[in-house]
């Protein structure tokens, strides 16, 4: 199923009225303030989000999975899935590769499908934290940090294979997400895990184009229980070093301890043009892959206000932002999952763009943080909403994605078309 | 495989030199104590834990499992696997079903197997986190707690069922996991949801035997990540209380939130004549589910402090507690895994005995934390292991089951009948 | 320094214009919903807040403190700053006292002093953290826990103290707040003190007049850093229902482990009647103080939503909740700090009050959490600001409290009168 | 009161015989295994700790203070106490000295007053957490990160001042732990403060001299509750490399997120060269300054392992590690508890000496988590306590230095010496 411009429009319509009583006021409430929303609505769309390949089927835990129905049952599908949420929110243009999940079988073809979406291909994703069905020399104890030299290179050459199929489909860009570590002290020496994983790393960077980029994420736990070696932005920062001018830190909301102040971490690294790769989700314990905003708008908003002041300020050339989100659709249908994610990123983005950096920076100086509070809240409690859909309008998005994509039936179609017990290729 | 007598002394003949004067020394070091070496032996060799017929298969996350070999294809294997455990080390006298994945189709034969092994059934355990293929209602969104009362129904009989199948196996409680919650704020209404459990577990109370007992485990996420309906030990206290006077709580250590005290809640819950089961595992991050006294060896120590104490200060008159070890085997063989934590227990429980409580008593009244460190310290830096040695030694176990079992080459074994890629029942 | 009525409208007539433009509109919002904004602003003008009388100075952590100017310097002050925040705001009609530091020498003077504020006396603060100047025996291993019946009595007869001169000021409620604990695994019994709390508090209980109600705290740690006695809402309850009908659990924001879902205890304890008092604040790593709402609204939303939705569905008989703000102003100006905290508990009452109570039950009822995340959504996103600025003005208070106070220069106004180095009694 | 050799003689002769039947029991045991107990015992005997001027009285939290008595009056007092330490234990023989709590009036009288007692002068510490009385530009708001050009300059003149305090006394580094950071977002720009915090460094940098070391101390809170500007080891890290070779960065035990994987922190910055300092503690909660093993030894015992094994595999030139206890004695005799501290630093030191290294690295090799699990186990499960005593005794210490202490009555001469309400100079 696609949905095409006709559908948008119709859904528009019906809520055209209203909308543009409510934008009309809202951008009438920025010109007093002095705020242009024509440029608002720029900076807003240009953001673009990327979704993983591996995010349109239902996710599920170590107690079992609960599936939906009309999931995707190759690439193809998933791209389309891709499609159809970026034909409703106009915000996620771009697709984020799994291998050897999504291996695409003919390039071309699958660039060409993912074209005539509007999408292309952001970072391409290795996998190492799984054995594929034969693999010859296993992961259970380690990939690029393995101390066995066949795991090891069976997963730098993985690597390298990987960069090979992004840079057919026209990605600019590699993630790596490690799993190594360990579950038990004393199963590993933490020196040579950390000194065999820079080692390899190194080696793929010497596969990486000129025109790319090497993403490198940090985690604190899961799967492995007792560390991780890049555990943290300090690791990760650590490693990039090491590799070269190319290799960037990645942060993911969820891979974090309790209570870190991630914002300041996306500030320490935008400060010193390390911050390549960022992946949206939300969480309440751990990496628990909920739907971004859900849990802590606020946090999000916060780390929207480092985003925004620290590209306007970038004195240090960090390279334009890489932006995915990473969550699992355990119970939520992925698709409406994703509009909703998308949905709380518009806000928390929207919202950081209307905060008064000059007045902030005045209180900031004069040690007043009560008004540096009123500050931020003046812009955090603004329904920024309106402003929101008259930039999904102005690109021929859906005035409300979700409820477009419920009138539409699109969950209903995808069953017919694929069956009700598909399972998404993947995990 | 069986392991028999002879395997076990022909083990115990090279290390009996060793082990006989490390002995004499320990219990001559106690007698100048004033402590009774047979006497501690004997405790020791009373605490049974049970092993749950899940534990000896590879275990997994939601990333991926890494399965070994010779893993047990049913449940008959399983009860042998437990069987090699108990011969080894004497301290596992006990089995603790799941249903449905390890559903007897012959309860006397199977009864009779676990008897030809030293082993009884303890508490049965219930399954509603998933949905079993072609069953009608779905415990997606919960069971005992759902506002689905066909969800809910099916959930009761089931825990029911459970009880049928622990009956013809000489089991005398079931314990009542929910995985029930929520992952989104807003998803379920608590109060609902809290109070639908509560008469569910009524429900289910009703037809528990005279001579049973219902443990009510909590947990406060995952897999939801919002919500768990019974949170914590306060909850399943509430719900115990509600159902009368054959429930109680089960505490598990790996569900609780980060740096809670658990010593405390099993003081407070032995105080309160409420503590039913006791799982054993370990944890750094959430319940990572790692082998016992791997990762937190004193916490151990103080809670097994605990539950001496407040057994031999029985004023509440708290049942029999049913130990189990709940842990999940991802990276080691599952039984060296168990094996190590049954050491672990022994261990702590040994020196938990050896607490001066009269001294301790002293120190307490007096005000002085120093002293009551200096009691504690001195029990637990204290190497018991010769003591735990000469129990196993005494009950026919082996001086050191893991030695044995890799002398034995149980696992090549096991490979040699099981095969290589066997996958166990369950999860 | 009193602000007066005409001070209040001459801030009120610069703002008028634009405030009546912006609630016509959200009112006509609203109507258009078909909810009326009238009982709207009367719920929101009902929640009144306790301002507890050691707040109105600066305060610190163990590693100092940087005081400001004006500080009230006994507790006529302290009532004269809290009567200014109300008739800025109009939602801080209550005091709660502390004894011993705000001990009222002449309580028919101070009671008149808090009428002519428009304050009455909300639940009296027992205080046996702290040895005071002379004290007998001492509470620094415990005071309604402590194994020395010198300072258990002590302790007991304080409280019942405080309970007198809350009768007089005309109270209706204590607060047991204990520090009491342990910092070393070993320095005392867990089940022995608190089995002597509940019978200190049973003692306490029974002094309590008839009209009267208890309030037990919980706290998980600090100042004691191994254990506390009332750790949690579970052993808070479990001495609630030991005293009495007339005993309640208390809820304080920052007392709680990292990622406790607060709002699923709130929602517990009204469903079972049991929740008597509410302390507001905010933290990000423990008990931090912070003011309400400044680092997890979204939060702090979700919890007005379980006190709303529970006292509109009060089948437990829940009696109607103490609300306080219990926060500590390091860094701003207290009666700043305080009047945002107001102006958080204001915004997300009223975003709370908002939810559409019946589509969201319908949403639950239907297992479709992305519209029940819908739904919170839309009131969370609504910007409420307009109508808390009406329920102040129809309340006769300013508009924008803490721009008013700007303007006034209460502050400054402070200092003049009370000195630039005054120090609040108490901590 | 000093503590001569006669004293801890006439303590040691006491239990001289027990202690020689158990030393040569276990220096037996270790010559079964290759391993030479003179040898051990001297690399015990080389860890010296230093003990800060300010440990040395009651601590206290923010809800107060329970004095002892007894406390030092001055600087000369502490040192005395310093030196009782050390006679006892011969294992703290070095002093850290806070600025301005300490500062020495005659720097010559003090080194000799020190020498006399067999105390050097470790790292010196300054402090910028707090104004000083009459001080003209405050640090409330920050110091080396301060956006108030005079606050800023008052903070780098004062770490220039402590290392000319330092220079006199002999020290050979300084410790710069900073409270900077914020309560509230907005308060402060997290780039601005941390380019300002380094250009602070940089320039105290340009005054240590050749030969001296500066450390930068990480805490992810507290006394700010929103965030620290070093807020973990990789701030710390980007700031000693911004700074130059003479800096590295200082490890607090209780600076850490919950679960933070501590020991790999120590391992990356030892693998990297990098671990200036050690501050000792140990904590359930957050930065608690409990007693050094109090509540985690076995996590203490698998950081001495890093420490153990990484200065022995010192690739990358790493210092030798200055080691301080940092803990705070709010209920226990402040000497009391340094001992028991000492003893713990002791006991797991001993038993990361007696790690089978090879056989570990083999284990490692081979994947074997469970036959790594039992060789640390190995260690840790040996009571070294023996072994500890010896080294003690061949240094001419106390065999039981808690015991000497309590034998000796040291607190009661103390508070007949200088009263029983001395309060110690500083918090």
């Amino acid at each position: 199923m696609r949905i095409n411009n006709a559908q948008i429009s119709a859904h528009n319509e019906l809520n055209l009225n209203l909308h543009t009583r409510q934008f009309a006021l809202f951008s009438e409430h920025l010109e007093q303030k002095g705020i242009d929303s024509d440029n608002l609505i720029s900076q807003i769309n240009a953001l673009q989000v990327a979704i993983p390949s591996w995010a349109l089927g239902t996710g599920g835990t170590r107690f079992g999975r609960f599936p939906g129905g009309g999931e995707p049952r190759n690439l193809e599908e998933k791209i389309d899935d891709v499609g159809l949420i970026h034909a409703l929110t106009k915000a996620a243009g771009a697709i984020s590769l799994h291998i050897p999940w999504d291996i695409p079988k003919n390039p071309g073809e699958i660039k060409s499908l993912a074209a005539s979406h509007g999408l292309i291909f952001d970072a391409v994703n290795s996998n190492t934290f799984q054995d594929q069905s034969g693999q010859l020399h296993s992961y259970k104890f380690g990939s690029l940090c393995s101390s066995d030299d066949n795991s090891r290179k069976l997963a730098i050459d993985h690597n390298i294979e990987v960069i090979e199929y992004g840079k057919q489909l026209g990605s600019k860009s590699i993630t790596v997400w490690l799993a190594d570590g360990t579950s038990f002290p004393g199963q590993a020496n933490f020196r040579h895990n950390l000194f065999r994983t820079r080692d390899s790393l190194k080696e793929i960077y010497q596969h990486l184009p000129a025109d790319w980029q090497m993403f490198i994420e940090y985690k604190p736990y899961e799967p492995n229980f007792y560390s991780t070696v890049i555990q943290d932005w300090g690791t990760s920062h650590f490693l990039a070093q090491s590799c070269g001018e190319k290799a960037y830190c990645l942060v993911d909301l969820g891979h974090h301890l309790p209570n870190t102040n991630i914002e300041q971490i996306v500030a320490t690294l935008l400060g010193i043009g390390k911050l390549g790769g960022f992946h949206f989700n939300d969480s309440k314990y751990g990496d628990d892959d909920l739907s971004v905003g859900s849990i802590k708008p606020y946090q999000l908003f916060l780390i929207f206000h480092e985003l925004v002041w620290g590209m306007a300020n970038n004195e240090a050339n960090n390279p334009p932002i890489a932006y995915m989100i990473d969550a699992s659709h355990n119970l939520k249908d992925p698709i409406e999952d994703l509009i909703q994610s998308l949905e709380a990123i518009r806000i928390a983005h929207a919202k950081a763009l209307l905060i008064d950096h000059q007045a902030l920076a005045e209180a900031q100086q004069n040690h007043d943080p009560a008004l540096a509070q009123e500050i931020l809240q003046e812009a955090f409690q603004t329904d920024v909403r309106p402003l929101v859909r008259e930039a999904r309008l102005r690109n021929g998005a859906a005035l409300s994605p979700i409820d477009c994509f419920r009138e539409l039936k699109v969950r209903e179609n995808l069953i017919d078309e694929r069956g009700k017990t598909t399972i998404a290729t993947g995990l």
